[in-house]
């Protein structure tokens, strides 16, 4: 086990870093962040677990074998993905976490003064490539921000009772296609679909017309469940790993013919895009805030005491192909969000489902309570009809081919952040 | 590449195999099957694939290493799962299909004299354990039947627009949750969920009271398609390795309460249960037969010549834990899909969405025409309204704690059955 006092220690603001770029107050990976990912370079093509600090990235393979970081399994972060080290448990993560931050602060020799071992170990994060950082067993996405919920059944149903009712009563769920999650900065190919025009009885096929992001976060599951075992809701954080951010594009026009009755299901299943970094749910831990306050109060299972939700501010850019200038489109935070991610993971466990490291749970959009705070077009544009001004390129009801859309995330802390780097993507044409 | 005409003889209903009690013609493993799964015994506790020959099954690992079956991967069926085996390819499958046959036909000499290899290399079913035989990445469970969404729409919606538009356009699916599929014989727990009782304002929390079964098939994925390059109608059979039976249980008060607007979640995540044995789209072939007629036509997408239906004749029994006998609930066939799994694989990978080695596709629901081939009770009790009479046990409107259900089916030849073995399963009391 290790001591809490090491661990309290990582999260000290005053804590700098001999790598000069991590103590920067603008760089989302400063020591008291230390996300994982997996990276290969030009001179190392074979992929392996990264850790981000300032603009570099510190490869956990090569401090292993140097015998720098010492963790009870060989080899386990000579590997493609994030899901042996990962199942190591949470005590391993803190040691890991722990070692790595008192490698990197500034006062500590053992790498800083080995220029031998600092070459192998360092790799600048413009020569390296970023992978998807975990293999995803399953992907399930949520629907819990009240404001975008309310935002849509508005559109859709009835502004007078725009919430459903039972969405007060649990966080809303549904399974997500895992195998097209894909990592930041891959293209993604504008969906063909069938698209029921308002003017013809019968559905057209063609290329997705009501293109659209849907901000969200997503948590990776760092410890699962037996079947017919359910998580309690005051134990579900302890099987969270921690965070990335999340695009779960939407062909809104596809998922508005084909939903009823069982969902959305080639809406979203051609691409979901998350950023490269999973920030651990310890270095969020100072950025620990109150959730908003639940009426009705949710049934026991669903209870836990204490804070649970995230200061994460986020933002959405998006640049057309031709521009050079990127306009932000939204501005919202995590903290806004009805149901927390110990509630999800409860609920999502509680009829006895089980759940496998490295599944993905995604937040649902992320919707604040203005207009320039929706987490997606749908929403800030009203299904299109009140188009969007860009900086440079022209208005947008929905997202155009070649348009760059791209997410962030941050904590603030007093003098450093702790970020998620960027998700972003460009639509490509549909496919003729 | 295999000669058609050694493919074509691995189905001649003439052949016989020198294991006899292949030759019953009751049977559901004769020669003319061979169906792969993953086995252990008591004396060799290792998972490896077999096929299912008579009352026994043939051990490919064992044949591998003694030399008498050829395949391109060394120790490919020294594995836990059918994946590596899958992934090498329809030729590899064929190649495999056709030495087995020839192998265990009557008048090869090779194994049927050789007693010490056939002590290594056949095992008695009922000293056998089956275990799931794929690892599934992902699973889709579609609603094709449109016997079956006729009588759910008239039940809950409108009986005299029972069928939803969309219905008739496109075969509607959703993704499920694949952590929780189980093998044949898994016990299955009664999950607690969100009830919402109709004298109550607010749910409550329990025991799901109105627990089903789903009789359904389900496709396994033999070769996948990259993200954004879909699988065209045509060519979607190609990418089909086999068939089993599927039980898609469900809850249905807790579906009734979350389905609306994301589809079901928590009321199928719980459990869905298949059979042991993956029979081959090859073995399945006499057996073709031509889909209903669409009406109206499909878009092009979803159309391809010639007959891409199965005749696979299926039932359903019901045995309470204290009765000796079972009683059957359902009789039906798979004949009667309005959508083919042609069409459901071409719909799911036309928006791009890509699919994997090991991917489970189910059928949905399968009910014929009659109350009696109904493919789950809320259908045959109307949502618990007529009781079903039970030869031994009393009465049933769904699932009481302790019944066994077991789904069947088979393909009925000349003197001979293609069958799918049995796909059971136990209900648990819920948890406290």
């Amino acid at each position: 086990m290790n001591a809490l006092s090491d661990l309290q220690a990582t999260l000290d603001p005053s804590r700098k870093s001999w790598v000069e770029s991590a103590n920067d107050s603008t760089t989302d990976f400063s020591i008291q962040n230390l996300p994982f990912g997996i990276f290969s370079d030009k001179t190392n093509g074979t992929r392996r677990v990264g850790v981000a600090i300032g603009d570099e990235i510190v490869d956990l393979a090569a401090l292993q074998t140097a015998g720098v970081l010492t963790v009870s399994k060989d080899a386990v972060f000579a590997s493609d993905t994030l899901n042996d080290f990962i199942s190591l448990g949470r005590d391993a993560w803190r040691s890991v976490r722990i070692q790595l931050s008192n490698l990197l602060a500034r006062d500590t020799a053992t790498l800083r003064d080995d220029a031998a071992l600092r070459s192998k170990a360092l790799v600048r994060q413009v020569d390296a490539q970023l992978h998807l950082p975990v293999q995803i067993p399953g992907y399930t996405d949520f629907y819990s921000s009240k404001e975008h919920a309310t935002n849509v059944g508005s559109m859709f149903r009835d502004p007078k009772n725009a919430l459903l009712p039972n969405w007060s009563e649990m966080p809303i769920g549904y399974n997500g296609r895992a195998s097209s999650v894909v990592v930041s900065g891959t293209p993604v190919r504008r969906p063909n679909g069938q698209l029921k025009l308002p003017d013809q009885e019968r559905p057209v096929f063609g290329a997705c017309r009501k293109l659209d992001i849907e901000l969200e976060t997503g948590f990776v599951i760092g410890s699962g469940n037996a079947l017919g075992e359910p998580i309690a809701c005051a134990d579900a954080e302890a099987h969270i790993f921690g965070m990335v951010l999340l695009n779960d594009w939407s062909a809104r026009d596809i998922q508005q013919w084909e939903y009823v009755p069982l969902g959305p299901f080639n809406a979203k299943t051609f691409a979901t895009t998350i950023s490269p970094w999973i920030v651990t749910l310890d270095a969020l831990e100072p950025f620990r805030v109150a959730q908003p306050a639940q009426e009705p109060q949710p049934l026991a299972y669903l209870r836990h005491d204490g804070k649970h939700a995230f200061d994460i501010s986020l933002e959405v850019t998006l640049r057309p192909q031709t521009a050079t200038q990127a306009t932000t489109i939204s501005r919202t935070n995590f903290k806004h969000m009805y149901w927390t991610m110990a509630q999800q993971l409860a609920h999502h466990t509680v009829s006895g489902c089980n759940t496998r490291v490295g599944d993905l749970m995604g937040s649902g959009t992320i919707s604040g309570p203005t207009a320039d705070s929706c987490g997606s077009l749908l929403e800030s544009t009203w299904n299109g009809k009140n188009s969007l001004e860009l900086k440079e390129g022209g208005t947008r009801g929905f997202i155009e081919d070649g348009d760059e859309l791209t997410l962030a995330g941050w904590c603030q802390g007093d003098g450093y952040r702790v970020g998620f780097g960027t998700c972003a993507g460009e639509i490509l044409p549909a496919q003729k």
